[in-house]
């Protein structure tokens, strides 16, 4: 058995069996491996972003990695935005990166490139395999590394010779890493604050944004006056109506300082305090209000769910939580915006969807207006690396096939990853995608002048427009195959997106705003 | 005058003139100073892959770098990929990068990363900016470090404060390095070579491509009996009737050492041993034959085109050029392929014309079929990554805008960067887009076997051919701005290329062969 062959092997056994691929020469052995091996179900992408990004999708959903297979130092880089996108979010993947075979790698050749140094700005592992009879124990190890806790990027550089190098024989998967208990004193500091009468709040990210955890902490919240935030962006919300309540915090720093006024003890659980997402002249990076004092509940690597229950005994908190109420179903009408937007899908998304929000300015509207809409999970642009949204929902439907996701898009960010689509076609997957066409890198228009740049002279404003052509993404979605449409009004809006929830497979609306 | 402005004066002070941009928010002062500064001239990519290979067509073309504008690591990420090609092609270009205000630099955020990092494998010089005062020195010192010799990718990192504070002043472009006079024992060393009787030949790439050159190294060529090859991949190569002939060669390492077997000695121009594109079990990486002196005339830091001159002189070789026979024009019909696509071309082709070639297995009949067409320009994937070609040409077109670019396109490549097109509409560009619809990745499939890795199962299969759905690129281009049609047969492609050649503007033939 060549060293391929007992790679995907060892990859299969430790539960991978998905391969998000984008292959080369230096990784046919892999991908010839692939119909050796039963249980590797290959996906092809035509661009790495696209790669990248739904290996993001489906860890967040399915909970452990995918493997992705790039080529060399390039197509690796090709992924890299996206995979800076995972690390954020603390998800989950094997990365294998062809390189030349060793023998090659002392010449300089058209695509040499150094691919441990393209990878490790955007992995939390990486490793070069050196040996074919090595490379199965090289793996396993990399998918222990992916699966932390925290979840990260773990890139398995792979020489074309050790590939395609026997003997090699699969290897077995040492014991994954638990989630690190909580100290004692922590959850006494936490409660001891919480109980202190002074205003309080906590602030979540990561596993602890479940429903059930989040029903703990709410709990919390409503036995000790506490209030409840996220972060701004997450890499899994469970929301909407019937589920506890919590407020992401806002985007732009002066809404984060607004938010936190006043707060004497911040709990963090899986986060940090908050800093700004941008600087600003004039305002501060870290917004903890002055005088509060921070108390880390739970870091990324531990066990917040145990840590909330923990919290919540020693709290004696067993109050109901605070459910969000179901927002009564509207049909709207008139102009097409966020808000009417907001309201259809409210209306019309169907329980246990999976929304992919990379709509940018457009969340300012559709993320409140969605949060009494029938249960379903929310995933955010965890890096703010765009071109997420498209791969991430192929990814997240590859994860959960009896879920329908909802990607939503500004039309710029779109158009990183395009290409995704026709992966969604290919593979039949059940997703509609809204394109929020506003023909321009809005939340640019708005940091513009938040920068303090001043007022967008003609040139500037060409940089932040994308009209001139208009983008007619009804036709690339069809030239991707995915059936598309285009709505203008609310009416149309809304009738395209009920057709939309009620039939399964690709689907994406223009939405011209 | 804040530190984004004086980099821009500086940059247009230098004689750069266009900037590539993909922005965000740590980018807005330099985009606001554009419309403050006379000069530059902004282009928008859609993505960042878009601005990096259009920067590397203007490079060859105007001989001079462009600067880029890109986003913090995750943007400058999605660049990379022709940055790779740039560096291997010595293209020279300025690329700016934003990264977050110092201050704000210590936090982690979504977006941070280590841009110096992300930059370095794909760059030949980086500097991270500290300081507005020093900001346009190290704007000097990088439009200094693009041109080289050899010309590489210059980048400068730029935190967001260092750009938006004062106070700053333009500086002065230090003296640009001048290239290396080769030494005169290396002339006689490669004259006595030449003049020994053995099996001689000449290997050129860079600036001895250039038609004055060619003529010197033909002349050369035919004087002594030397045979005259180029590299395989070319930044830039002037071919066509009447004008020096050389032969690329092959792509496949037993191409190159069937045309290359008996060789006594080989004289370097400005290039390298030959080694192998890929390593492939069983074949050497190294391709000089056994036996056969290399013996460089030129480095690529060198002065080729002059050591050239001194080289002819040294021998006395005054013979005429072997030239280029124009090839009889001939209008191809029934079915549509590589082979009547390259007749149609050379009898199109107009003089003048930029034939930028990401055709992958196309060019193995494409670069013969139009060697006698009208003088031409044929600029290669110098790096061997896919997606070089729709942003080459929009950098190419914009260096030259009153020539014809023509944009020879593998369906698998053209999907990288698809993007390009709508800068191409934007701008109103001269390009012509030819796409090679085999919906496959053929050179895979022909690598497959040739690594040894056996039959393709249909999971390898499903990874090779880019089927179901099939893209329709003619929708892509109209989506995106460009007009579009489709060709099935020969005589549709030759009347669809001869309205392309004579209309000028952007245009997207998809060709079904």
């Amino acid at each position: 058995m060549n060293g391929a062959e007992a790679l995907v092997r060892t990859l299969v056994n430790a539960g991978v069996e998905l391969c998000f691929t984008n292959p080369g020469t230096s990784e046919m052995h892999f991908v010839a491996a692939l119909d050796r091996v039963a249980g590797m179900r290959p996906v092809l992408g035509l661009f790495e972003g696209v790669v990248s990004g739904a290996a993001d999708g489906y860890a967040r959903m399915a909970e452990k990695p995918a493997a992705t297979l790039l080529h060399l130092g390039p197509g690796l880089a090709n992924g890299l935005a996206n995979f800076h996108n995972a690390q954020k979010a603390r998800s989950p993947i094997v990365s294998i990166v062809g390189d030349h075979a060793l023998p090659h790698q002392r010449y300089e050749t058209p695509l040499s490139s150094d691919v441990v140094a393209v990878a490790a700005p955007f992995s939390g592992w990486v490793h070069a395999a050196r040996d074919s009879r090595a490379l199965p124990e090289d793996a396993a190890r990399a998918v222990v590394a992916a699966h932390g806790p925290p979840g990260c990027v773990a890139t398995l550089v792979v020489p074309a010779d050790v590939a395609w190098s026997e003997p090699s024989e699969p290897a077995a998967l040492p014991p994954l890493r638990k989630r690190e208990t909580v100290a004692a004193e922590k959850i006494r500091a936490a409660a001891g604050a919480l109980r202190s009468g002074e205003p309080a709040a906590l602030l979540m990210t990561g596993e602890s944004l479940r429903a059930r955890c989040l029903e703990t902490a709410s709990s919390i919240a409503v036995a000790t006056g506490a209030r409840l935030f996220c972060d701004t962006f997450n890499a899994r919300l469970e929301r909407g109506a019937g589920r506890a309540a919590i407020e992401p915090l806002p985007y732009f720093a002066e809404g984060v300082m607004e938010a936190l006024a006043g707060t004497r003890h911040l709990v963090l659980v899986g986060t940090q305090a908050p800093i700004a997402f941008f600087a600003y002249p004039g305002l501060p990076s870290a917004l903890t209000p002055e005088g509060c004092q921070v108390h880390e509940l739970a870091s990324p690597a531990e066990d917040a769910p145990a840590a909330l229950e923990a919290l919540a005994d020693e709290l004696g908190a067993q109050e109901a939580p605070s459910l969000e109420l179901a927002t009564p179903a509207l049909s709207p009408s008139g102009a097409l915006g966020p808000a009417s937007m907001g309201a259809s899908l409210a209306a019309l998304l169907p329980e246990g969807a999976i929304v992919v929000d990379e709509s940018i300015t457009g969340a300012l509207a559709l993320q409140p207006a969605t949060r009494g809409a029938p249960p379903h999970d929310w995933l955010s642009l965890t890096g703010g690396a765009i071109g997420q949204g498209i791969p991430l929902a192929a990814g997240a439907a590859l994860a959960c096939p009896s879920r329908k996701v909802v990607c939503l898009e500004g039309d710029g960010s779109a158009m990183y990853t395009i290409q995704g689509l026709w992966s969604q076609a290919r593979e039949g997957l059940d997703v509609t995608t809204v394109i929020l066409a506003n023909r321009s890198y809005a939340i640019l228009q708005i940091e513009l002048a938040r920068v303090g740049a001043g007022e967008a002279g003609q040139r500037a404003q060409d940089m932040l427009e994308i009209r001139r052509p208009d983008i007619d993404t009804v036709k690339l979605a069809e030239g991707l195959g995915v059936p598309a449409s285009r709505a203008s009004t609310a009416e149309q809006f809304h009738a395209q997106l009920a057709e939309a929830m009620a039939e399964p497979g690709p689907r994406l609306i223009e939405a011209v705003i």
